[in-house]
């Protein structure tokens, strides 16, 4: 088994409550209130510049040219098409980039992306890749599981949002992703690999969470 | 008014529900459920060696040979005395080293550090000591502030854990780290600082809140 | 003056001195030994791959989106059509890309390649983009100094890979890179931006006089 | 064989080669011109800065506690007692710290340190430990190669400087920095701590012949 198939497998009953969340249901169902929508796309915006800083460092330590160069390929692909669909749907939702950049981060978000961020800055490229694969991948997973809910969804802004994750493009991106661990992980240490792809896998989850019940700061 | 001095003021608010945080309150009477204390002991394993990275980092990007020395001199007292501390510690609840290492920290406590470790790897010295000094001072604030309770705390362990931040050595860490900030942040932007330290300073809070809740994963 | 002239002007001795060296000159004439030539383009693999690694550090580490998503649109153009271009000139050359991947960089080469990735690791993003500037902007420099000598060049691999250095795409690069500098370096501190500037630019001439000599490691 | 040992051998005809050159002999025999001696000991001195750096980049990304904890020791040593047996020796030759912060490192100084800082930023611990194994062990194997010559050495300032690297606090120092290759080293990728440590070897005589010949930048 590969050491893509291996994380996704031990990583399971953690996705399943993933796929289970009621933000994921009614955000594919349609029915989930709008300002939940809102506030997570507001601060996505913070997620998704850590994502593009978060390629890029794993670009500049991977080893070989090839991986290097893959890397420089996502970050690039994060930069541009990905925060250009991005700053369509803030206006969708009546937002600017300037809206987006004023939001303070609720926790989780912060917590997830510095867990990402430290993990790409102090350990190995393969224990980074295996530490963002989580939330590319899930995301696949998520909206192929609930493809039928989508096509009866009829909230245009949601449908339009999910269906990004069914495309062909975004599938080869997971692939490449899966490739990338698959062919650089096989000789490290699983056990750590494991461990950080769950703990994504967790905080992934606790990002729903959070976004679903408008998580901010205790103080 | 100094930087630090600024810094301080402005994170009265967080500061002053860290001080009257039940955790700290029980634990300075002499009350605190010793599983809960306990617990906290156990996950500052990874903090403190996270600390120590953390200093690592900051003494190998400061700009001035002077606050590279400073620094590791801070990094080593982390690795040594406070280490050797920690593990007597450990040793009186009845715990090995090995226990604490096996420890899964609970998130807040992940979450903590990883902004902390990424504040250093990808931010300057300045942002970086800024963002060190809420965990430093306010142990240092709290202990002052419960000396009276203290001293009729007839809790052996929770009177010899307190008393190391009531001690003229801790003092002098707090001011050395105080003046690391004074010195070196005078012409930066104050509102990056104010911002990192007023995040550190609501994870000092949430860390407490944590350890007496006993955080665990949600999943 | 803006950032990037007065860095230009202090430079300009070193500068002259690089539009002036035999490899840059016999090159834009024609008359350079193909030999050299072919060092030279075998030992530009290490620096290229060097150019892409650093890049993405200088965008992990940006303090604006506008500056990260830049940088990362600059790392992936030397991920792809810079390198695409130089697979070709390999072949054109003779060579396939595992010749150049089996090289033994130069010192001149690991060293200066050493001294930019250190600048990026270690120092700010306005330090590491001033450190770059001289490499991108200097050939524009040569070129343009040479552009007479070049029309009369009969030798068709130097006329072609002199050529890229007066196209459009490659102004529009380098002005990208002087803006980057302009933009980010105005309240920095300019002595340490002109000191950085200064050795790139003495390591470029280097490396060019490394290349002439064929210099290899003395022990 | 452990891998120091086999680093050891594989590194010898450059080893010799170090202990054969002529600052190296001249030093031990007393007969050095002391200008070269000064111009060495000046230079030192962003060389032992960039080593308390590289240190505390080690310390901040090994993965056992033990290894943070150990290197931490290495460069607080380094940026205590070493430190201070530097400043002695520069009031010796009439020199303040002032008057080393001044001197613009000569290339191979910068090349040198560069080489060994980008190891540590960009690589992993294993290959950074491998990196500056030959700086320390080196001037151990010069010591005792040339004990003969420092006893009949009357030339005080060169027998002080000397004695440190025969002294068994340096040796112990040298045995840990082995052990910590040893210990982390042994099932990592052999061919690339060689490619590092052979580099390294060859700046240290690049280092060795650049005081001797007084280097300077060309232009």
């Amino acid at each position: 088994m590969k050491v893509s198939e291996k994380l996704h497998k031990d990583a399971k009953p953690v996705w399943d409550k993933i796929c289970a969340h009621p933000f994921v249901v009614e955000l594919f169902q349609g029915t989930l209130p709008i300002e939940k929508f809102k506030t997570y796309i507001l601060h996505d915006y913070s997620y998704l510049l850590g994502a593009i800083r978060n390629f890029s460092i794993i670009a500049s330590r991977a080893d070989s040219a090839d991986v290097v160069r893959e890397v420089v390929e996502i970050a690039h692909l994060e930069a541009t098409g990905e925060f250009q669909g991005y700053e369509e749907m803030l206006h969708t939702l009546g937002y600017t980039m300037d809206d987006a950049m004023r939001v303070e981060p609720f926790p989780t978000n912060l917590s997830y992306r510095s867990f990402l961020l430290t993990t790409s800055s102090l350990g190995t490229s393969q224990e980074a890749l295996a530490s963002v694969l989580p939330c590319f991948w899930s995301y696949l997973d998520i909206a192929v599981d609930h493809r039928d809910a989508l096509s009866k969804n009829t909230n245009k802004i949601y449908v339009d949002w999910a269906s990004v994750y069914l495309s062909g493009d975004y599938r080869q991106l997971v692939n490449k992703l899966r490739h990338l661990v698959d062919s650089t992980c096989e000789d490290f240490p699983y056990k750590r690999l494991r461990t950080l792809f769950l703990t994504a896998s967790r905080y992934e989850y606790m990002y729903w969470d959070a976004a679903y019940k408008q998580e901010s700061w205790p103080i």
